[in-house]
């Protein structure tokens, strides 16, 4: 294991968090809010950062393992540092509370465990979705994009921090690559950020909530979220970018360089609309007025007792369905989390499309997390062909996906992928189950963290929060977020004891 | 496809029903009940079954595409004709009902969607057990066990009927193995009726008990199950029975032929051991006095409304907490489903640890449901080595299971089965979900009826019942009892429109 190197990344990282700092100080300063936590957090993140950036490296080898680990090191370290502020400006007093916070933030779930969002400062809540718009296109191709180097270990990095099964290089330096990549993040985040302005939100909301968007993450300034607003038009807005955020960047750039055969042929893509589009309608059936199952409310005992304010459960208009459904899905599969309706008091089949959905994520190569829509589809094609290869051992099935045959290898790993994940989400909810809650609270607290979603069912719901477990708990479902925004294998890899006692 | 040998096929198996009707038959005249039911039945059996066998077979091709469509179809057949005697006695009048609990006896799940069980008639009761009894070995092993042909169609049959991963020949004749099989589980079965005899019980109950241990189904003669006969000795008979039926039943076959050895290197047996003391355990820490856990019940809205009969939810004394601990563990994991305690108001941890036992099951060649315990250890042992392989490409990693090297093809079916156990369970619950009932119902009633356990938790707990359903989830689940009885395959192979489409 190259310790050295890694150690030097994480000083860089430090450094940049500390630049990136400056802008909650802007804030607090603008607002006439204490300067004091982020001028403090600033001189810890640069302390550590020149000290670990003036480690000498002899040898530079960096292979996919250093990858795997640095990537793993680096959210944990930006996690611990970015949680500071919150704990002295006594936004958030515990530690272990803001770092959860910050994990939830930088990994773009969403899932929050500040009961009155309303009270904290004007800054704090401002550095709080900003972790979201970092975590979304992530640190590391942040890094890759301002520093001039073009080796090895961005490539290992890159491929261990941006989401999806495969990484593809757009143009033919990494550095370019991620320098498009950011350019299309700002260029898109500025837009929705114009256009919620222009539908009456504030400068200051507008931003925050873009922030979230981007990052598909789901913080929002309200405590209702952005059913707050109430606003139809703004919901549409929102619902609509979440849907493009968690589509494949790479894809924007084809149309920026007119290459609109390559969209229209992607598979993913057509996959991902064709999901959202079936869910969409299942689920507005269910809530829409003189629905067949509207009479079906589902019973949360806990919940209902938190529930101080209570939405309206069942639509007045089909409009009204069709949006609501729209924008609830496109939150769930973009992993963003906002909510606009406690989904909750929805018809059980509908709540259950949401965990499906939950179960899929957004498309590779986008800011969404779960485990992408193209390893589901691959991995539905791999069950078809190998089932079919048992009814006809002489006939080899060949099936195709977006172009390519997917050959016995990519079978195996999209297995193990998904056994993995399923199998990560079951140990978190054993330890969770620990809290008491029921286990609808239990499996979907596991399941939408390691999604990246953030709201689930029952207490950890749209109106649920995520305060009400042990810091065990947090910790354990701020690992979980991690391992699904990392996608299992550099946190495993780091976690892994095998893993430090190579040496090469 | 060749349809004639799988008719008349179908046809063997149907003299087959008639002549199993005998003993129920003996049973109502010996109560002086209606015997119209078993004769009327026994007609319709011989009729279809003597025609069937008429059939000429030309050709003699039968490969492994054969053997999953005859056991699928002979299955089917089976619950058919078996559900008859129900209707016609009033003891479950509607059909779908009928078919519903005979195939829950069939595929050794033991659920019921009869409400009062004890105002069935002497004979029903008796059928409704022996199915159980019958499904547990498997049928068409018991045909070959007494038929005395040894072709290939055999070997394909046994290989798609017997659970587990693979089959393995005991002596070089199947119809042999089928045979001692047979000896061994009828020998296993007349030990436990004799102890629950000599324990206090009738013989009728001693015997009904003892066919839904043997075949790990579940099915009581009491609406309170075993918690009925209030009896802490045939607690631990029949949890150790159920525990000995789940086992791999090769392992009795060495120990007769004194090849001990055998059993003590078998691993699966090793594991088999290891979970159910593990969970014991684990458990019993949470239902015994004074657990820091006993505090927290967990809340059941529907249930607590059904609950006539409430159990004591607290054990006593330590002995008692881990009798019953170990009596539901046994119960789970051999997929039985017999209840002495209602679980569902255990503390939540220990209802996880059951629906995990669930998703694990007996061993291969035993008379046990579920995925298996040898396929759950081959599947976590792939995943820490393809994990391994990540971290140090280099390396090939070689993982053993029962002696032997994992290869890449069998890390592969074993990934391909547990993904598709999983999307059948999902599928399952999707389509159940329609009712409306709380998703742990919905999602546990697919996976208990998958694993052939029986009860799951909240509405279909032990004290809940499967009556609630519609008839369209009562076809849904009995379809969801034969994809797990029959590991998925023949099952998704006879209902694949592709099957049919080959001829060879």
């Amino acid at each position: 294991m190259n310790i050295r190197i890694i150690l030097k990344t994480l000083g860089a990282v430090s450094n940049l968090v500390a630049g990136l700092l400056i802008l909650p100080l802007i804030c607090a300063i603008y607002f006439g809010e204490n300067i004091l936590p982020y001028v403090v957090t600033m001189i810890i993140a640069l302390a550590l950062g020149i000290s670990l950036t003036r480690i000498k490296t002899k040898v530079n080898n960096f292979f996919a393992r250093e990858g795997f680990v640095t990537v793993g090191l680096v959210w944990i370290c930006i996690a611990l540092i970015s949680a500071i502020p919150f704990v002295i400006s006594k936004d958030i007093p515990n530690y272990i509370d803001a770092v959860f916070e910050t994990v939830s933030g930088l990994t773009t779930t969403g899932a929050t465990c500040v009961t009155n969002i309303e009270v904290l400062s004007r800054a704090g809540l401002f550095w709080r979705s900003f972790t979201h718009w970092i975590g979304g296109m992530g640190v590391l191709v942040f890094i890759t994009a301002i520093l001039p180097k073009d080796s090895d270990s961005v490539i290992h990095i890159m491929r261990a921090e941006v989401p999806g099964p495969s990484l593809s290089k757009l143009v033919p330096k990494i550095g370019d690559t991620a320098r498009i990549l950011y350019m299309l993040y700002i260029f898109l985040t500025v837009t929705e950020a114009t256009i919620l302005k222009l539908c009456g939100m504030s400068v200051y909301d507008a931003l925050l909530h873009s922030f979230a968007t981007a990052g598909t993450g789901g913080f929002s300034t309200r405590n209702l979220s952005i059913a707050a607003f109430n606003s139809p038009t703004i919901e549409w807005v929102i619902g609509i970018f979440m849907l493009l955020f968690a589509m494949n960047f790479n894809l924007f750039f084809f149309l920026t360089i007119r290459k609109f055969k390559l969209v229209f042929k992607n598979e993913e893509l057509r996959w991902y609309l064709i999901i959202v589009l079936v869910a969409t309608l299942l689920i507005a059936i269910g809530i829409a007025p003189n629905s067949p199952f509207s009479g079906e409310v589902s019973q949360l005992p806990y919940a209902i007792r938190r529930m101080k304010h209570m939405f309206v459960n069942i639509d007045k208009t089909y409009v009204d369905a069709l949006r609501d459904a729209f924008f609830q899905v496109s939150s769930v599969i973009s992993t963003t989390g906002f909510a606009t309706k406690n989904f909750c008091n929805w018809p059980i089949y509908t709540q259950y499309i949401l965990v499906v959905l939950m179960f899929i994520g957004g498309c590779a190569g986008g800011t969404g997390g779960g485990p992408k829509v193209s390893r589901m589809v691959m991995l539905v094609k791999s069950i078809f062909s190998d089932v079919e290869s048992l009814v006809n051992p002489h006939v080899v099935p060949n099936v195709k996906f977006d172009g390519k045959y997917i050959d016995k290898d990519t079978k195996h790993s999209v297995y193990l992928f998904f056994t993995l994940y399923l199998m990560t989400v079951l140990v978190g909810a054993f330890l969770v189950s620990f809290n008491g809650f029921d286990l609808v609270t239990t499996f979907t607290a596991s399941l939408t963290c390691i999604s990246n979603v953030g709201p689930g069912l029952s207490l950890v719901g749209p109106l649920g929060n995520y305060s009400i477990f042990t810091g065990f708990s947090k910790i354990v479902l701020s690992l979980l977020m991690l391992f699904g925004r990392l996608e299992i294998y550099a946190m495993l890899i780091l976690l892994s004891p095998k893993t430090w006692k190579y040496n090469s």
